[in-house]
């Protein structure tokens, strides 16, 4: 697993700007070291952009002194609390022209609080935005337009407790704002896990991956939030919703999976019930290379399609296997981990390795044990997993365009899907800037019927005009998703930035349910405007 | 698995008033046999009810000159899609007391007839009840009330192809409309199964397997219909909503999920894309034996938590063991069963059957392959299971009230919930027959966090009263299942019998999210009326 720090990440100071902790981002001379392998960046890097010099405006409400408590207007807490963390946000940060700072910043902490918010800001016209832990790369925690009176950005960090534990039935009822460091350090004590370990896991919440559908690390099986989901709690401005526990119904449609991935525009999840698990205790890992990216392609469909289910299987393309330090040699380079608290993996390892050869693969010796080296190629690339967003930061003040994608699409449609990426993406990144552009893919999430593709587009920016351009090679991209009936997004959710491509893939009788249900719950239209729905 | 004949059932006669085909009901004789295990029962079986005794009146609309080559008024027909098949719905067709007899039968070939037939139900207040193969058991196929004009029965049952196949990605696009065996008929000859067989497999459709999230034979992992829809078309009054064919979407709220579980309210499903698999080649099964209960239960709660996935994993109790053949000496028995396309399972089993043997379980000699005689206990269980709604009926033609209910709850309120339910629905019905009545309990799937409890309640009835002494028995069932947070359903569904339970159990902000749900997408209210909202 990528990331389970065994401190909660509360003390190290985290950025209001970039990703994750100041102290772990790069400084000036790695900046411009890595600037150098993009040609056409910038000499220097962009100096790191200031809170004092945000245009900050007074409040445009006040609330009532009954809540005053439990709200700030600070021009750091604010500052903090503008976007989430795209490479379109870093930049817009790191070129003084942020998105719309919000007036205030609340810290509920219970229910009764969240509520009262929620009906002052009805009453008065005030924009809320849930807000997480801001990793948001889709414009998610936001505001955009002006139909609003004041912005209240809804911080649920403070509500971060795992209020209850049932060992027999292996569940946790767990407040939504709790960090993933936060979470697994309350369940470990227990020798549980929730076993939920997205990229951003250091710096999202339970809610954040609740009302986004997150996807967790693991490649197949229950690995997004979703199936892990025992019963929400939901403050909406006409009540409060509560699921029983179950662990399964077929009582109507499933009330928790209409809250789920509604992107805090339905109502504030702040707690839940979660399906968690036995630490794993047998592990076993390995990585492969195959010469041809379309044979390991077809390598990992049949192991998608086994019963084998392993804990990871990314499939790594030439330039992904190459900036990570997976391969230097060209090669495409299959990541196979297998998990299990019950008994050993070695036999699936072994049955998956033998499936990779017979599609051409060459794979390294396996290696076991929770508490053993992983293979070379396997921790070179678990390294580069996490470091990635930082680096991309340090890229984007050296004047680079550097962002993911990701979307999902059936097996048949991958391999025109992919290609078509690599061509117009490119392509239009080159109009855009005048400079060649890296894009790179890997298959993040693994499933019988498709996969799920993740592509890194980098290239040397045009200096002071770098939204733009990757709003135009975004652009590109949902284009092309469209065209190939790919996702808009497999997990990064649909926030603001993803609209146009969201708007198109939606049927549009779900479009005019959803949009019923925002009205009856959302009546005054004050939850996370413009997102999913205008 | 319990019901896959290698012929489609059409060929044989089904009864429009009772459970399957005619030729399958137990005679006169046996019925009279079945009834002196009950003592109280009637002396000779209730007379096979005729169509020509039923009060079936002149339609009160009629179809326009387009449509009227789709739509019938021929009484047995409209016999036949009177009622679903409960056992309240076969005692009310034995008294001659059936449910609201449809004005029409609507059978369309194609979504342009759907369309074209909601929109003159629309226009003329026709309420319109979806039917696919009428096996609901909660009163999800009848009209109850007056407020419509007239009751147009829409049988999908001539939509029942599979109209396309991906190998590659291994899913198949099916109309809704093909009962189990139709739809296995046409996947058999390509190596694939939609590997979905509710014991009703071979009565029900595809439409309604997605309408009402029926839950399938397996008792692990994916075995709900929900996890096996890749996208779904729906024709609901508002337009056409069709999803995109994926493997997985994080792009807000899932669609499907609205529809699956609306039970025909929102919409008319009529065809999807389902995720198929290779058939099993390798599988084993055996029984365990268990001196009691309680011990059973723990096995089986390890079991669900281990990653070893049973197919089979259903527990019986000692009177369901009994009656089944299963066991003849008040053993608690375990059936247990591994199946996969892949490799060998007998490693699988024998590691549960440690885990069961860990918990004081006695068990056989295991049994492998797919075509090998499976062991005594698990052919006995398999031949009653499905033997067993034909017996219901029997037992309803000699005045006994015999029915089924099911459930889940999470395993720390697993065991009093069980007990509970023995003692208050056995003590409701003595009070209401003056007959003590049998209780059994099995558990027909299994969760890390739970199981669904399944019930079967028999007794003599007071003749001529049966519906009213069932409803007084499920309305302390529902009773129970209330108090103790189990779901009103499982995957029986809400239909019109569920409400007071499910009214109760659901959220009421989601209630108000579904209602203008409804409302957007169903605005003359035509669509089921009655079911999950008034």
């Amino acid at each position: 697993m990528p990331a389970a720090p065994s401190a909660p990440g509360a003390a190290r100071p985290r950025s209001w700007w970039g990703w994750g902790h100041t102290d772990a981002h790069p400084s000036d001379a790695e900046c411009a070291a890595l600037g150098a392998l993009l040609p056409g960046t910038l000499a220097r890097p962009l100096p790191i952009p200031r809170v004092a010099d945000l245009p900050i405006a007074r409040p445009g409400a006040t609330p009532p002194p009954a809540l005053a408590h439990l709200v700030t207007a600070d021009p750091g807490a604010r500052a903090a609390h503008a976007m989430g963390k795209a490479y379109r946000d870093v930049v817009r940060a790191l070129r003084g022209r942020p998105g719309r700072i919000p007036d205030l910043v609340a810290r509920p902490t219970d229910d009764r609080q969240v509520a009262d918010l929620l009906d002052w800001a009805g009453e008065h016209g005030v924009a809320v935005i849930p807000f997480g832990g801001g990793s948001s790369v889709v414009g998610g925690v936001e505001y955009r337009g002006d139909a609003h009176r004041a912005v209240l950005s809804l911080d649920l960090t403070a509500m971060d407790r795992v209020l209850e534990i049932d060992t027999l039935g292996r569940s946790a009822r767990i407040q939504a704002g709790a960090l993933g460091p936060v979470l697994e350090g309350q369940l470990r004590p227990h020798g549980l896990t929730l076993r939920h370990f997205p990229q951003s896991f250091e710096f999202s919440t339970l809610g954040g991956w609740l009302a986004t559908r997150a996807g967790g690390h693991y490649a197949t099986g229950h690995t997004r939030i979703d199936d892990f989901v025992q019963s929400l709690r939901v403050v909406t401005p006409a009540g409060v919703s509560t699921s029983w526990r179950l662990p399964a119904s077929g009582a109507g449609p499933s009330p928790d999976r209409l809250f789920l991935g509604s992107e805090g525009t339905l109502g504030v999840i702040t707690e839940a019930w979660m399906r968690v698990q036995e630490r794993p205790r047998f592990k076993a890992s390995t990585s492969v290379a195959f010469g041809e990216f379309q044979r390991a392609l077809e390598a990992v469909r049949t192991i998608a399609q086994s019963d084998l289910a392993p804990a990871n299987c990314r499939l790594l393309d030439p330039g992904e296997a190459l900036l990570s330090g997976a391969s230097h040699d060209g090669s495409t380079v299959l990541v196979l981990g297998f998990e299990s608290a019950t008994g050993p993996v070695d036999d699936r390892l072994a049955s998956a390795l033998e499936l990779a050869r017979a599609h051409g693969g060459r794979g390294e010796t396996p290696t076991a044990g929770g508490d053993a080296p992983a293979d070379t190629a396997v921790s070179a690339w678990r390294s580069a997993f996490l470091r990635m967003p930082y680096l991309r930061d340090g890229l984007a003040r050296m004047g680079a365009v550097v962002e993911t994608f990701e979307t999902a699409a059936t097996w048949d449609r991958l391999p025109a899907l992919i290609d078509a990426v690599r061509t117009e993406v490119g392509a239009t990144a080159l109009k855009a800037t005048g400079h060649p552009a890296t894009v790179n893919c890997r298959l993040t999430h693994v499933y019988p019927d498709g996969a799920a593709p993740y592509f890194t587009v980098a290239v040397a920016g045009r200096p002071g005009d770098e939204v733009r351009v990757w709003d135009d090679v975004k652009a590109a991209a949902v284009d092309v998703l469209h065209r190939h009936r790919a996702t808009v997004t497999h997990h990064h959710a649909v926030g603001r930035d993803h609209r146009p491509g969201y708007d198109r893939q939606r049927p549009e009788p779900f479009a005019l349910a959803l949009r019923a249900a925002k009205d009856a719950l959302d009546p005054h239209r004050i939850l996370n405007p413009g997102v999913l729905l205008d």
